[in-house]
């Protein structure tokens, strides 16, 4: 079977956040990342080749289209189409959580969505549960974030909150950042609970969310003094951060 | 001034390796990027706008074109060119370097020219000065590497050699991996030298290295045994060994 004009241009449009916000969808394709979704998400439409739905429990789909590996390469959004795209429901995440005993993270401004979607993924590895990210953080369903996380997304809550407004409201807990005029976070007393906030790529923490930064923690590059970079990729920095959080606490 | 057409099509055969290799040159683009580089490679031609050349020593450089912005934009590789583009020599490393007392590492098969290009920046931020990649790892001068590297580029050496003959000369020395079968990295010894090996994005750490690796590494997840994505992504990774490597050194 072909897919209909319709069909395609309803699922082109999902690579647009409007579109995506107006019917509450998005798109995630390829073999493994689309299984690992299934148990968690809702799939309102999967069109996949013969040979992945022979081995797919489809029973809670609402439809299934089967395609030839040809006509599935015309809906895709990848270079290399795989075997299978399919359209889920987004999940709401609940509006307040209790964070006070989880160690969570906080986004402000993160531009790149390969960067958003790799935190995902390591904040998936890590046992965090909650990334609340800025107004102007990438969309978690832009597929390119979608393709990054390799399927974490499912079981990771992304909030979207204006952060200094939500920062203010856990005054109760450690707010820690990462700053260039941070402690060497080897010597900072670590929690196993609080707040992680990362930067924007070029432009790191705004002031008005620095502000409320109350343990500033500075990863030392080695030999502490050496001329280097003047700085990490951002998912880098999150997962040297995270990694050290959870030794600790181990 | 606007730029011929040989020129553009010089610049634009650039991002095929064959034609790099062969002219032994690459792209290097934006302010930053190039003003990184410019103290440490040769350059033979900077294409730049009036501003950027004010502000530049362009003593040293075989060929400067002054262009406008739109003109940059022709042979820009970039969705969002900059002010200037450059095309330097590449270095190339000394065949034989002595290892013995430094910490390296070693890429088998990485793919993805931004995992590449992050790699070699977060090599430069903790004081790691050569990389030995497989022949089958992305190159280090695809314009996509050079941008990732974020100007890191040019105080790293990056060897491509036969990874398996490689190691198997350097059997005096500690050869560490990443392996989901590895010991808790946290509870292995760890050593101020030595080798770290990555593996390729899908696959991993191919037999033939794996087979030369004397201490298997395992970066443990939290909370242990807790459901999670099934691995990390290779920059992240490589990130969290060299950082807990340093770690150690402090």
């Amino acid at each position: 079977m072909s897919l209909s004009k319709n069909k395609l241009k309803y699922i082109r449009s999902l690579k647009d956040k409007k579109f995506r916000t107006e019917y509450g969808t998005f798109v995630a394709e390829g073999n493994k990342m689309v299984t690992d979704l299934l148990p968690y998400l809702k799939c309102q439409l999967l069109i996949a080749t013969a040979d992945f739905l022979s081995e797919t429990d489809i029973s809670d789909i609402d439809e299934v289209i089967e395609v030839s590996p040809s006509h599935l390469g015309q809906a895709s959004f990848l270079q290399n189409p795989q075997q299978v795209l399919a359209v889920f429901y987004q999940s709401k995440p609940e509006n307040s959580v209790d964070i006070d005993n989880l160690l969570s993270l906080a986004l402000d401004g993160i531009q790149d969505p390969g960067n958003l979607g790799t935190i995902v993924r390591l904040a998936d590895w890590y046992g965090i549960r909650h990334i609340f990210c800025s107004h102007d953080t990438a969309d978690i369903y832009n597929p390119k974030v979608v393709q990054a996380t390799m399927g974490a997304l499912a079981r990771i809550s992304v909030h979207y909150v204006d952060l200094p407004d939500f920062l203010s409201g856990k005054k109760h807990l450690p707010i820690y950042g990462t700053l260039l005029d941070g402690k060497n976070m080897y010597e900072q007393e670590i929690t196993p609970n609080g707040i992680i906030v990362m930067g924007n790529e070029g432009n790191g923490i705004r002031p008005q969310v620095e502000r409320l930064i109350t343990r500033k923690l500075y990863i030392p590059n080695y030999p502490v003094g050496n001329p280097t970079s003047e700085s990490l990729n951002v998912a880098i920095a999150t997962a040297i951060v995270c990694a050290e959080f959870r030794r600790r606490s181990l």
